[in-house]
């Protein structure tokens, strides 16, 4: 099962990344969780030790110039679009709890004829953790999904888009599905996050009309002291937690499971 | 005047960018505000009439051809890397109470040797506003600083940091206080946001000593509810219109004024 997650920078992506991950792999199965939004800390949420010693790959020059035969900051010169990554998953990823995680650092935007060394290999990465790799792939994204380039549109089971009471929130996450069908990726399904109440809920939904909610999860102040005292978030609140297990209850139906 | 406001997304980066482009502008000075982060919508923020209708200049491929000689997305072929951009503040803008709004759209990030065509145009563009325009320009940027390249960091007098209370926020700072230290910028000063009381408040400073603080934006659930009813978020909440006063009148000293 293969599941990128994104929305609006802040709306809480990488939270439920990290609850979504734990919770497969509790549930026995084989998890790699990618990092793949540089604003984000998906090492620290899932209670990785040291997560600030974790190199994204995107900083490993070395790699980056063996595998490409150019150096990141180079220009000019030519470089391989399909760099060989079989066996970085096994080499560049940190485990923890059951969890494999690899940390991408910054991948490049923009223009689709235009490719740095490293946005190359983070491709190339990508493509072949979402096409071969048979464990639960959970990709925490930026709100740009455009490195989910055509060919892998179909590898990804779910596109689960966050969305809190917000207009730009609501504004990204239509622009993310207009995205999503360029490349022919239709199978989105949204959560609302940070709900204080049910007029919030039908804002969220009147707002976003004939898309399918996984759930909601409530405003919780006690998840932010959790954050500020560097417990960890897993057991801050009970009813997130509880809502983190509906929606994983959702999205992997019992048979599945 | 020219002025970068940063943080993490989601933190408010552009509420305080359309708060501060409006007091310049009500204060008699003339404003360029520039949207440079694509998860943002300044537009919307400052009130501008139809803010969807507005083409980000990213996505304005014919002009970025004529300037440029590419097209985005063309691969193989040469493009100028100082396209001729002195035109383009009063043809690709647009005026609302004052203030002279340009939508930059998605810009390039990653490796510093490789440039996309529309890359280059924006980057050529935010060189000439920081540098030539004699406006106040106030930038609502992303995260990542790195388009502010080695020339146009002497160019800017503040690098406005936005703070939350929360792990992941007080590391984006730190993370983009180092970039900017790299580039040269050092005026860099923080604003506090969604602060629920005096605990926050006191993470955040404890988090990030050293730092100058130009003020801690109080929370409060009458923004949200404004935001969702469409109503302007200017005046939704006294207690964050007073405390932006006291953020410009810190930012601006009134013998600058």
């Amino acid at each position: 099962m293969k599941i990128a997650i994104s929305g609006k920078g802040g709306v809480g992506k990488t939270l439920l990344t990290a609850f979504l991950s734990r919770q497969f792999a509790e549930s026995g199965y084989s998890v790699i969780a990618i990092d793949a939004d540089p604003d984000a800390n998906l090492a620290a949420t899932l209670g990785f030790p040291n997560p600030e010693e974790i190199t994204p790959i995107s900083e490993l020059g070395d790699l980056i110039e063996e595998r490409t035969g150019m150096r990141p900051g180079q220009a000019g010169a030519f470089f391989k679009l399909n760099p060989k990554v079989d066996d970085l998953p096994e080499d560049y990823s940190v485990t923890h709890d059951g969890i494999k995680l690899m940390v991408m650092g910054r991948i490049k935007r923009g223009g689709t004829g235009c490719y740095c060394p490293e946005g190359a290999l983070l491709q190339a990465l990508l493509l072949h953790l979402l096409l071969q790799r048979n464990e639960v792939v959970i990709l925490d994204m930026e709100a740009g999904i455009e490195h989910l380039a055509r060919g892998t549109a179909k590898a990804v089971d779910k596109l689960i888009v966050v969305v809190e009471p917000g207009r730009r929130s609501i504004e990204t996450t239509q622009t993310i599905s207009k995205l999503a069908e360029d490349i022919g990726l239709s199978n989105i399904i949204l959560v609302g996050n940070k709900i204080h109440g049910q007029a919030e809920k039908e804002f969220i939904t009147s707002s976003l009309p004939g898309f399918e909610f996984l759930g909601f999860i409530p405003y919780d102040q006690a998840i932010v002291e959790a954050d500020l005292a560097n417990r960890s978030l897993f057991n801050a609140s009970p009813q997130i937690t509880e809502e983190m297990g509906n929606i994983y209850g959702k999205l992997v139906p019992a048979a599945v499971r």
